[in-house]
């Protein structure tokens, strides 16, 4: 791999449906196409506070658009054979579970452990935000989980984190997930093979 | 084709940039996938209004997402070889090219001249508000532009619009192009693919 060579970053947010979606098929898509790939844990909160001045999903605060996107993941699941089940409650805190990602960064583990965080908010119904739950995780992909929870408190994984969330906002990202390609942005789980294609058209030849 | 034969609905909006790319698609996937069509204009600015609060394009009002939209066009354009030209005023006024599209109801030419009028907007940059426009596009697919131009603006045409509107606003749509297939909204161009797919599946057999 070269410094030309490009890849995709995969911008995500753990509290986000449809960055479930996305995450549990980025990686084996990117395998597939020969695309090297960059998990890029941030806070959407942030930007919709700056941007939508509020403090909610706009999933609750737009109920229309809510109970579309509540049948809307059924159907996107069952397509792609991703195990779903409605969360009690959304969206969930999501901090503790996007600093133990970005505290995973450089682990063989932090592509599966970044599902299994998924999984545990929308397929298993716990609460992402509670150490015990993102500890089990951890130890259920293989990982030290002492020693990444101490690593997600640290300061270096907090200002990983507030860092990522300024350059999704320096980016122009506006929601989740959301595929980057050199300075192409491409929203939603739906454009992954856009994101790809424009990799992959772009890859230098030889 | 028998009533219990699924179809589609495409909902469009004239002044919506996304729906321009899904409308140049709709006719030649459908006809691919052995789906009939029905084309559903309607206009979103009520909804919009009811929904958001708004008296603009979301794409103004969140200049974020605006500026994402108009790149993302280009792009979209692009791969799928459809004339762009981002035109110099946005949204247009849509509800002349909506009662249009709604007095040719059951006009064999229906079909090219919404992408007649579509391409006006997006592709020629003239004012689709106008009827001498709209008289132009009819006159260039071989309709007869003055009596068009009559039913369009017949209590007929605005009462069938209306209704349209308001079966949008039922339907628990919030934004164009969608697709409805039976009971099923898929929201958005890029899921033409998924609505097709649904459409064929529950297709009876024999």
């Amino acid at each position: 791999m070269t410094a030309l060579e490009p890849h995709i970053e995969f911008w995500f947010e753990f509290a986000s449906t449809y960055s479930y979606v996305g995450a549990m098929r980025i990686e084996e898509e990117c395998a597939r196409a020969g695309v090297p790939l960059r998990w890029k844990p941030f806070l959407l909160g942030p930007l919709f506070t700056e941007q939508l001045g509020i403090q909610d999903s706009p999933f609750n605060v737009q109920p229309v658009r809510g109970r579309y996107m509540w049948r809307d993941l059924e159907r996107l699941c069952a397509k792609h054979g991703i195990p779903w089940k409605k969360p009690a409650a959304f969206p969930r805190r999501s901090i503790l579970a996007a600093r133990t990602a970005c505290a995973l960064e450089g682990d063989p583990r932090q592509g599966e452990c970044i599902r299994g965080l998924f999984r545990a908010n929308f397929a298993e119904d716990r609460d992402i935000a509670d150490p015990s739950v993102v500890g089990a995780v951890l130890r259920a992909c293989g990982a030290d989980a002492e020693t990444v929870l101490a690593r997600a408190g640290s300061p270096e994984a907090k200002a990983a984190l507030r860092a990522n969330t300024e350059r999704a906002r320096a980016s122009g990202i506006f929601g989740a997930p959301d595929c980057v390609v050199g300075d192409e942005l491409f929203f939603g789980q739906d454009r992954i093979a856009d994101a790809l294609a424009w990799a992959t058209s772009s890859r230098p030849a030889g």
